[in-house]
């Protein structure tokens, strides 16, 4: 599967400066420690830095500043993490699924499928289906009535688009995602819950990619919006009627409540909890674990979560903090 | 697919008071700012109620004390959102599959399935199961051994039901929920766990509606039960042997662990962690990302969410509690 | 499907000294309260303590310190919940599929299939897979090219293995669990996000266990490793390249970050965030709703999470807390 490429090639194919020999060949990427000759490496985060001295790969990437201790080639840009997800991609493509439906899918007449997209097995698509140039669909997935898959997108197994939900291009959807489930939607009426139809869609942009068992409900009324090269992990909540703007990143495990509006380039940490109605600024940082349950205006780093102590320590922590809570002062 | 109907028999329909012409039509629901001739909207939250007035929407319900700043028709009503629900649901009917077992399901012969029941393609539904009249399973569920489903209870996508769960009638389980797998019970044996089996099963009432990715554990023994009415958002966890009272609602990515009993017509926030073996009362609320360790003997309001603020002063925050960890004051 | 068996074989059995007849039969477990002729059941939490007086059971498992309220056979152990746990699975043991492999099953032929495994309805086998000894693939799961499941291990339904992933012997996957997937790795190109290959793969070692809707991410370039005995709830993250010791035991909702390592048996509670990079030592607590944000070098009980108190009490512990965040002081 894997390529063999000249250091000299790499470097030049990616604007690297490159301090050794141009003629080694790398064939795959391996970490500081586990690298052995043939492997390309990087350095991206000073404290894996004791590996660099060790390494056995044939180069590694790295800054101008850590050039210095490479026992063996440099190849030397300013971000080597960027420079490093360029090379496995080249050394480790993605494998493509063979064009065609595969017998076991169950395929609705009135879906519109391009002739180069790959449906696995057992996959169901319902009518009205369309799925654009390259679209993989993969086992066990399931594409409910009027769904639209752009071009190059790829579901990798058992992930569920609801009816009329529609994706974007060069999108990854991972197994177990839930793409327009109904939102949570209910009216009291005298102490029972009346459901709210919700009756709009979800809209994702190209370049998304939602993880594992992520759920992103559907509008109640307008749609839910994920833009353009949103990044979502593992076992996230979007709620009915958000926005996540353009090429913001969330971890995994956090949850982003109903009608909330996202700004663009966020990046939001895992565990953290958003309240419903709020706008959060373009390039927002959020830390992991913090409850936003007000909007913010301005860009910046925010917080809420409580580092751990002992037990001991926290709980004279809480037994101060709650002298505060027994009355005005 | 949706009816159109006019304003007045609305009114008539739902009692609300009409002010304007009864003769308009509408076919659809809309927000304030999407609606067009046609559309009906609302008003149930005062912070969209700029809204108001721009909307071109033929209708829309408000309450007695913003019927003056509407534009168009007005519907009046004391809680418009119940209204607009009924509205909505009148407006945009839920589908109903057809009767009848798809070829590519997996159904075994004692299974008891009413005629009027519609199994999916590529769902299973193993031994002695029973589905009532008008049952939907959709696409992919899974209904193991002896699960009991009550009439007009729809699994929407492939969710699962492991052996012997029983669920009443009219309830909604979205994709991806999984409900019976075991309890998480372990026994210590020097330092290695000795699994307990867990031999109860999950009980489920009526008009209940279960999110996507939720999970309800069995019970270890007796069973886990899930009373009529509740609603249950996406992602969220019940442990075994929990009790989730009539009516009560819980927001995504909560976690209720085992054995907890939980109370009638409460109203829990998103994000919320409540330990083992604790009892909250009837009509409690508790807010989002709130941390509830000890039972609740009576109604009324209750959080521990801590609000972000800039990163730099909540260092500062937590620097000043840290303090009162270190000795006893 | 009940064995019926003695209480002086049970005793002898499991090294439980007897107080009353040992003649006496019993069929099944039953909570204290619950219990009647021909049940055990156990004592092994004080709270429960009521129970043991009117209980109807034939036996109870109890501490030598309990025995004296049980007013029927005791069966005495200094650790009951442990005892039970075995009673139980004498008593209820678990059902196992027939062998062989379903005929809707799609399976390739390249896979390697030992004959006593079962593979059940709608399951799909990829290429290369390897299933040992009466391993068990229950209905709707998906195991991907070159993936391996040791002896004895049982896929319950609907879980995904992502190609490569290596299990052990021993284990339980409950339904939609998905191993293997792209660990969340982005590497920033001025304002968008590039994705980084995650071609590391995960392995799990004997006897885990690994709840509903939780998901293991494959490692960015090295391994994700899960360890012997380790338990894992439901809808927990396990991050890229994370290491989880043996027999440690994780709580649901809980988040553990790329490359963290979790030392041997610790117990984490629920709804507890690691961030990354982090090391934890062997013998570690975690109680829930916990923020761990560096590392814990010793072994002990460590937390963060607040306990709730009525909201109004909580707006002014909060705002007495802001007060620190406003200067340095």
């Amino acid at each position: 599967m894997q390529e063999e490429i000249s250091l000299g090639e790499l470097a030049a194919r990616f604007g690297l400066t490159l301090r050794g020999s141009p003629d080694l060949k790398v064939s795959h990427v391996a970490t500081l420690s586990q690298a052995t000759p043939g492997s390309v490496s990087f350095l991206a985060n000073s404290r894996y830095r004791k590996g660099l001295k060790e390494t056995r790969a044939s180069a590694v990437v790295v800054s101008e500043g850590e050039a210095e201790g490479c026992p063996v080639v440099a190849l030397i840009t300013p971000n080597p993490y960027l420079a490093y997800a360029r090379i496995a991609s080249l050394l480790h493509p993605q494998m493509r699924a063979t064009p065609g439906i595969h017998p076991t899918a169950v395929v609705a007449k009135s879906a519109r499928i391009d002739s180069s997209a790959a449906v696995g097995p057992l996959a169901v698509i319902e009518e009205e289906v369309e799925l654009g140039e390259r679209v993989e669909v993969g086992p066990g997935c399931i594409v409910q009535r009027g769904a639209r898959v752009g071009a190059d997108t790829r579901l990798i197994a058992r992930a569920n688009l609801y009816a009329g939900v529609s994706i974007g291009q060069r999108c990854i959807v991972h197994a177990g995602a839930v793409i327009g489930a109904d939102g949570f939607g209910f009216a009291s009426d005298r102490g029972t819950w009346v459901k709210v139809p919700q009756v709009g869609s979800v809209r994702i942009g190209d370049d998304v990619e939602i993880g594992a068992n992520t759920t992103i409900d559907r509008g109640a009324i307008a749609d839910t919006v994920i833009e353009e090269g949103v990044k979502l992990d593992n076992l996230i909540q979007i709620g009915h009627n958000a926005t996540i703007g353009a090429h913001t990143a969330i971890a995994a495990c956090s949850g982003i409540s109903g009608s909330t509006t996202v700004g663009r380039r966020c990046m939001i940490g895992g565990m953290v909890g958003m309240a419903g109605h709020l706008t959060i600024a373009d390039d927002v940082v959020i830390t992991g674990f913090t409850l936003i349950s007000a909007s913010i205006r301005e860009a910046g780093s925010y917080s809420s979560g409580m580092p751990a102590v002992p037990t001991r320590a926290w709980r004279r922590m809480v037994a101060h903090l709650r002298k505060f809570g027994k009355k005005e002062r």
